[in-house]
């Protein structure tokens, strides 16, 4: 027997199976509170607000957790997925190490601080995450091709996951993109495509195509409600490897900022599942002042956020007009944190002190994150004595450029003993 | 009160304290098996053969392993490291992703296929496993710097084990090294020298430098024998992912070779405490043509390696007379396998392989590995119905040479849904 959700969104004459989307029961407007029936939807029918997944929870036990796959399957039961997701082929992210960072803390007059540390998922961001929720919601609707406009890390994320789900992918990039990142694309061996304009031009036409292609599944567009909830993630490992309890203060970046709302959605929902005990915790969001909409809306007191033309290295966060900038917005207000925005010379110092304390080689975005947080400290805006954590979405290896001319070797030598001792180096 | 089993090579006055070396008992020649006492000693003293870790290991179970942390320090009975080695600051390597590569088979006609990725370790390679446990050896032998001679996977790997550990590091490259090598290095604040020389050169200049600095700690020099063990790790990883069995065919890459040796005592340990069925397995190796001394010792019927000079680009394999090259031989011919080598060509098409079908993106020593697994089947050599694993023991972003000009975008197009349409894409 198949239960049949579909409808006009869902490609072809695709019938959803039972248990698609596990406990989630249907997609709810999060501005009117208006539910569509799980689908291929993102905005709603009634106001055009952006959709999210809601859920029926049944009873969760640590150990059901515990017992699950060593990735973010672990948590299936609390996503949009089917009991039998792991049994498709993904690329296994999350369950990433979650690093007691005791040097970084002394470095900055903290009692206690982790950094989660995204750079180790299989492309080496946060990104793995959002695409694998996101590939297997495309799978269930019935789409064929997995797509999105990129300018790094979620090109890299959805070209490797198409690739070992064996289905075709579509990765739009701006035309004058690094060679580097055209690499780690390409390699993967889906359609890579250079669109002659900026990403906002690509981005424009990715919109098109969507409204076009109808088996085409654009993660971040037409499966965005079931791709974001991937971020939740973040939250439920960071709370079973603390032991299964919150942190008293979170620092999260912010692109989109959906990032930094699902993590309090994660934490919420453990809370409402008896996981974890309801203490209170702060949410603080991370900008570069290049492209900060969000920390200017903080500062000024505004519940909008006005679209800014970003102008940073920090180009991972480089989002001008962020969707989920209001609900960012409310996160922090609600919690009792706050939004700050960073020079890039101090994301620069950020990444260099992330490595240089904790052998933690972070993107642009991980310095963004490291840099506010000293900010936050030195404006006592954060509790020193409070138990923090910060992400480390990204990897390093990806963001050479930053760094470039900024570190390099502290002596060239001849090969002799003699030139090494002379050189001060013994 | 602590016993001591201070010798000439621990430095200064440094007393070791009892279960430093956690069921380790002695170090032992493997050529002439005469015992030296736990220390910083490389060398038989009767013979100059090189030196392993003996031990006399306890009961262990399965559940007493699986208790244990998410990374090398599981197995922390089963290597030489303290029982509270996961308490000092590192890395924490390991528990890397064991994918189940069906895509990857059926591209070459395999019944079943694993890939161990241990490109997801903390900066990328199998070297922080390895680093890891010369860091603890270093630590409690007293030494106070980390040092190695490198070009690459394992500057990264000491650098960032030394950052996180607060200990100084130093690490010599040749100065011709590319910018990219050189900033992944430089990141982590470390003492980095740069030897106008080859690495031939910069290698010669680190054992002078080991024998002139009683407390510096050269990783794969002076405290060889331990940080060698780390790679065993991977061998109980295997099994312990395969649910505590044997994988019926191994393919390793050889640089030194020590990787592919001491995955074999991996096994052999696992097998003698019962932890695993006593099943016939077979061990292969992976040369690039272009340094491939071990293969072409292994093909001539020779017990000893000739030294070549590298000419290829998978450098981290690029080591023309490897250490450990006359036991891999051993391991090889013991166990049924065979060592091959293939082309820098074919090694280009095997990291392109491995990433279109299976959405990881290797190093050179990764496309070595999978382009001699497609020899040895085309070969008759590897059985294509038996169980295979592969290992993949580095990340592509760090050899994105390799892959310029043979990968990129599929099509540049105008930002038009029309122009998409025209380019064939839709």
């Amino acid at each position: 027997m198949t239960t049949t959700y579909a409808d006009s969104t869902t490609p072809g004459t695709h019938t959803i199976r039972p248990g698609a989307f596990g406990n989630a029961t249907e997609l709810r407007c999060r501005e009117c509170g208006a539910a569509s029936p799980l689908g291929a939807h993102y905005a709603c029918s009634e106001c055009f607000g952006p959709l999210e997944v809601g859920y029926d929870f049944p009873e969760l036990t640590r150990e059901q957790i515990a017992a699950g796959p060593h990735n973010i399957w672990r948590y299936r039961e609390l996503l949009p997925v089917p009991a039998d997701v792991a049994s498709f082929p993904n690329t296994e992210p999350g369950l990433t190490r979650l690093v007691r960072a005791d040097r970084l803390a002394a470095d900055l007059d903290l009692a206690r601080l982790w950094v989660k540390d995204d750079s180790g998922n299989p492309t080496h961001s946060f990104k793995d995450r959002v695409v694998a929720v996101a590939l297997t919601a495309a799978r269930e609707l019935g789409f064929q091709v997995l797509a999105c406009p990129s300018t790094g890390n979620l090109a890299n994320a959805v070209a490797a996951a198409a690739a070992r789900a064996g289905i075709r992918s579509v990765v739009m990039v701006p035309h004058n993109l690094e060679q580097q990142k055209i690499l780690t694309t390409a390699v993967y061996g889906g359609t890579l495509v250079a669109v002659e304009g900026t990403y906002d031009d690509v981005n424009r036409l990715a919109s098109e195509i969507a409204g076009e292609e109808e088996t085409w599944a654009f993660v971040n567009v037409n499966v965005r409600p079931y791709y974001a909830e991937g971020s939740k993630t973040l939250a439920y490992e960071i709370a079973e490897q603390l032991g299964w309890r919150l942190p008293e203060q979170i620092v999260v970046p912010i692109a989109s900022g959906a990032q930094l709302v699902k993590i309090d959605k994660g934490i919420r929902e453990l809370v409402e599942l008896g996981l974890v005990e309801d203490t209170p915790y702060r949410v603080y969001g991370a900008q570069a002042t290049g492209c900060s909409p969000v920390s200017a809306a903080f500062h000024a007191g505004h519940d909008v956020v006005a679209p800014v033309k970003p102008q940073t290295l920090a180009k991972s966060l480089a989002i001008g007009n962020p969707a989920d900038g209001p609900y960012v917005l409310d996160v922090v207000r609600r919690t009792g944190g706050s939004v700050e925005d960073v020079s890039d010379d101090e994301v620069v110092d950020g990444i260099a002190r992330l490595a240089r304390t904790e052998g933690i080689f972070g993107e642009t975005a991980g310095g963004v994150t490291v840099a506010t947080l000293a900010k936050l400290v030195r404006t006592g805006k954060l509790d020193p004595a409070a138990e923090t954590v910060i992400i480390n979405s990204g990897d390093g290896l990806k963001t050479l450029d930053a760094i470039a001319g900024r570190v390099g070797p502290k002596a060239t030598i001849r090969p002799t003993y003699e030139a090494f001792t002379e050189a001060g180096l013994a």
